[in-house]
């Protein structure tokens, strides 16, 4: 298929090509203190509130009151209206940005709405895109799972014997969850440094081993009430708004001391990175693969009715260190997961959990299992537990972030279209 | 001290005398669509609406802007203003319903306002007090700990090493918290039955082993931003709102199958229910008890200049069967924790995790160590994980909830001073 062209200029390598339009809350300079939806298109984006306020939406006559939906601080209101209006406003902006528009007169020979509404990205600041009542945390890459079962444990007994039969999962802090390019500060916790002594000694310090987690993230676009579950099929699948890149921000020496028996906390909770940008399932329609082979038959609230429900995306992660020395340490598909997003909402939901129009699911940290390397999702991974130091730029070497000041950053290229940026600077106290 | 008296008719053994003055949200036969913040006193509540609307507050002008906190949907901005403003409410609302009131011209001789603002309890109807934007539990009761854990793993062995150093806690999910009397679905879940099969063999089935926790739950009315913990001390202790009762419905069958390795998740998020009635920690003064012994020194984040953070209130348990039949199955004193309230709150915010106004934590379950028995907060510990009967009036025996139609009644005495209804129906699939 031909990319679609624009008669605004998209750079070729864009992720944000005409293919892909995902939806974000800015703000800019004209307007520095109110938020606005707003999708991302080549150098640009498009403040929606500003188009809808010059009637852009004129032709498309099926979404009611746009002034109303994408006047709101976050994109709430626009995903409850369900992924049928997603699609036609996806499709209405392709159209009004294409060269071959249908629709001229609303934005293509309209220089004044262009000098209003599409304005250039580095003049906008974006925000957290979705008010999130709950945040839950797979553990759906199977490849991250058993390379931390063998470290833990051992190569025969890396899965526990519920992994192949249920996502599992926990739940997280909504709380924590902030923008790409908050600042994260290095944490405080409880740590046992003598794994011998008797009795044990921790002592309160910031982490000495914060570890990145390389994840994707799920926006939910639906509600259920308290007692009925959303089914596997499709209706999980409609409950899903968009994905983003999600940085689950781990302190390792704080997780192995505390997490016994009710799981990760502090070790969690101090920060959660998401992209700015929410590319829509329908963007990503074309690089549906097959998720990861599971031997286990699983029960009929997990069965889909077909394997293509993971996406073949390439995801990619730079650290950058305080002198500015910036490597890649990891280039990896969004495939390499056993559970789909569908399969976890489905199970989330079955015991009548209630999920909201707004709530983030992680899909746990991905990784590959090439037998070179450099396709792994977390430093912990990547240093074997502590035993290999990882090259980096700079004549250095690093094990987990050391000392202040590091970037964070990761590219999630959805073959082509979208990207997000982690970035954090951890300061001790 | 002589109770307070009041020209109000309040039953000597009512939960709601004068000393208490609890804050909850109701709406009433008169305005049954608008909810709105009242305090529960005797048989009655003043509605804060109706009383703010006609100047009651015009004696208390520190409050200010008394109609706008007071016509939220939720107790949260109330919350928002700190104890000092809650506190000076209270003593403002106990002299205005005294016998010996210094302004008796607001409500004592004002019979209209008396009519429109005194509402009959039963002529209301309770809602979810505060809008929760995270709920942790903790597992704080140290009975409850070692019962389970020389249940699961062995006496020697039943708490694990990190128990004395921390409160240990996972995250919860805020959206399945529930005001007291809504009916709770018995889940379905995955289930191992046959614990020695190899492969496992789990089934989907509805819950078999449902149990009841009581705890304690907290209110927060304090935030600090990502990064900046909560002290302990006087700023740990200023972000308590105040106290509810709280039933942490838990399926034992899910939860021993999905738990491993991160922590409970569909055994739990099926509902937990919170009593109407937020109690201040200013009503609570006089019943500090110090908690329990912990031989661990525990690290300066954790260090309270007082042990009596505790509060020595009766709690009890009834079970109704679908038949009607009710049987006391627990006293216990709300003392039996290993952590006071304000430890939860600094360990939960030591690594920079924001807290927020409204955030719910639970104490974990609460039972005592009697040798009688007749004090344990789970049906887990009363029935020993299911080696044992209970006996239950109407000539009947249970370990867990079987069937259908279950009422469970928690009772809160407060030292006399406040109640917690806590009831579900659980209808299987």
């Amino acid at each position: 298929m031909a990319p679609l062209k624009s008669w605004l200029s998209i750079p070729p390598d864009s992720d944000f090509s005409l293919s892909n339009i995902p939806f974000g809350i800015i703000n800019s300079k004209n307007n520095s203190t109110e938020k606005r939806p707003a999708i991302a298109i080549g150098n640009h984006v498009l403040d929606l509130k500003a188009f809808s306020k010059a009637n852009g939406f004129s032709g498309l006559p099926s979404l009611k009151d746009p002034l109303t939906i994408f006047s709101q601080p976050t994109l709430n209101a626009f995903a409850a209206l369900g992924q049928q209006t997603h699609n036609s406003v996806r499709s209405y902006i392709q159209d009004i940005f294409s060269e071959s528009t249908s629709n001229p007169q609303i934005l293509k020979d309209n220089a004044s709405l262009q000098k209003e509404a599409v304005l250039p990205k580095h003049e906008t600041k974006t925000h957290l895109p979705m008010q999130i009542g709950d945040y839950t945390d797979f553990y759906a890459g199977k490849n991250h799972a058993f390379n931390v079962g063998s470290m833990f444990r051992d190569p025969a007994n890396a899965l526990q014997p519920n992994y192949t039969h249920l996502p599992v999962g926990y739940h997280g802090r909504a709380s924590s969850v902030v923008i790409s390019g908050t600042r994260i500060r290095r944490p405080n916790g409880q740590i046992l440094l003598d794994k011998t002594a008797s009795p044990p000694h921790p002592i309160l310090s910031p982490c000495r081993n914060l570890d990145i987690e390389l994840e994707l993230g799920c926006f939910l676009c639906a509600s259920n009430p308290l007692g009925t579950p959303i089914r596997i099929g499709a209706e999980a699948e409609a409950a899903i708004f968009g994905f983003v890149l999600m940085n689950d921000w781990s302190a390792r020496d704080i997780q192995t001391w505390e997490y016994v028996p009710l799981g990760p906390f502090n070790a969690k909770n101090f920060g959660t990175t998401v992209s700015a940008w929410v590319v829509l399932p329908s963007a990503l329609e074309g690089f549906r693969v097959e998720k990861m082979q599971n031997g286990t038959e699983v029960l009929p609230h997990l069965r889909e009715a077909r394997d293509d429900s993971v996406y073949d995306i390439q995801l990619e992660v730079d650290l950058t260190t305080p002198e500015g020395d910036t490597t890649n340490i990891s280039k990896v598909s969004g495939k390499h997961l056993l559970w789909s997003f569908p399969q976890m909402i489905a199970h989330h939901s079955i015991g009548g959990c209630p999920m909201n129009v707004g709530d983030l699911l992680g899909s746990g940290t991905i990784s590959g299992n090439s037998e070179r390397g450099g396709d792994l999702g977390s430093l912990l991974e990547a240093c074997q537990g502590g035993k290999k130091e990882i090259m980096i730029k700079g004549m250095d070497v690093r094990k987990f972030f050391e000392g202040w000041g590091y970037g964070y950053y990761s590219r999630g290229l959805w073959g082509g279209w979208g990207e997000g940026w982690l970035w954090g600077v951890c300061g001790d106290y």
